[in-house]
């Protein structure tokens, strides 16, 4: 099987991805620890990993704290409530977040000779985030045709991106058919013990599950 | 004046690419501490941009010791001997590194608002590393265009190169004229006390000072 990498962040868009990618790769799991206040996204991507039987996985430190500009790592700054489909881009946007992460992740497929990097980017629920678009996905996927040892010398690695245009339901239920924990994987912009229930990504996570006809197994606080 | 965020290494290059910023931009430093076996480095980009009066200047850690896979990083790799002119590319190529860089170069500028990422790749003399390359940098910028708010909202961050295609003697007579401090800047790969002068990067940078017909202010071994 050819290998691939695959960005684990522990929430539920990324386990499913790597449901989907592990069907037919030897897959990588790539998560990174980037000063976020959910780092607790880090420790059910360990969890979800060890469950899916993934035996290589790396945490990379990215100091994206020091960059701030975001709710989700900037201590000035609130986490904002309710959906992500409002006008505008959430001011949990982290700045090029995804755009630096895929660079990591091409940076793991040249190591390990990898053919493909899987994203669990999604334009549907997230229509704020600009690095979450198909046409950013196909430019940054020039760049890196051009950039790199195995763009210039061979096939190149490949962004994969095979949630862009599902919905959170349909993301949900693809899951549920190939078995993914989704009892493991953390959500919540809030920090709490358990999920708010109240955030962006909560409300977007219940509203999926709530369509995809399915209980969601974690435990909501109230 | 605009605001400009400047990659500085601590080498020769970068630091040259911030006194030409520094011409006509409020500049803010970025260094990345990413594990390299120099991290002598990232002490001579503190100096540099104290004695340059930037006050302005992120450390920002990055762990591509993680995924290794260059001489320069990976405690299993020699680092290689010689020029860089050789034909194929370095051992010390770091995958991907300068997309990762620009990246998070870019996220810096979205968050401080600045309308520039300077980064001093030279194709020149570095012929061998992919993400030096223009056509490189040129694609990237599509990315960047496409996957930021900055450039979705507004006129985006644009990469600037000015070394892109300068010859290393070029670069050093350009930096004398502005009064860059070379004899903080560290290029050795080795890691001893003094440059070891026999690295590739220490080969280019003594053959960039002889033939822009100045002294190298910095002490090398033997």
């Amino acid at each position: 099987m050819e290998k691939a990498v695959v960005l684990l962040s522990g929430g539920l868009d990324s386990a499913t991805c790597l449901a989907i990618a592990s069907q037919d790769h030897d897959v990588h799991a790539l998560t990174f620890d980037y000063g976020s206040k959910h780092s607790r996204e880090i420790e059910s991507a360990r969890a979800i990993a060890e469950r899916m039987g993934v035996t290589d996985h790396s945490i990379i430190n990215v100091g994206l704290d020091v960059i701030g500009g975001s709710s989700l790592t900037d201590e000035g700054m609130d986490i904002s409530q309710g959906g992500g489909t409002d006008a505008g881009i959430p001011t949990s946007y982290v700045p090029a977040r995804n755009i630096i992460f895929l660079s990591l992740g091409v940076a793991m497929a040249e190591k390990i000779g990898a053919s493909e990097v899987y994203i669990g980017a999604n334009i549907i629920d997230y229509s704020g985030y600009p690095d979450c678009r198909p046409e950013f996905i196909e430019a940054f996927q020039q760049a890196i045709f051009k950039g790199t040892k195995a763009g210039v010398e061979g096939k190149g690695v490949i962004i994969v991106a095979p949630l862009l245009s599902m919905s959170k339901a349909q993301i949900i239920r693809k899951g549920t058919e190939l078995g993914v924990p989704y009892e493991l994987t953390w959500t919540c912009y809030a920090g709490g013990e358990r999920a708010c229930g109240k955030c962006e990504a909560c409300v977007l996570r219940l509203k999926g599950f709530e369509e995809a006809g399915l209980a969601d197994p974690i435990e909501y606080e109230g």
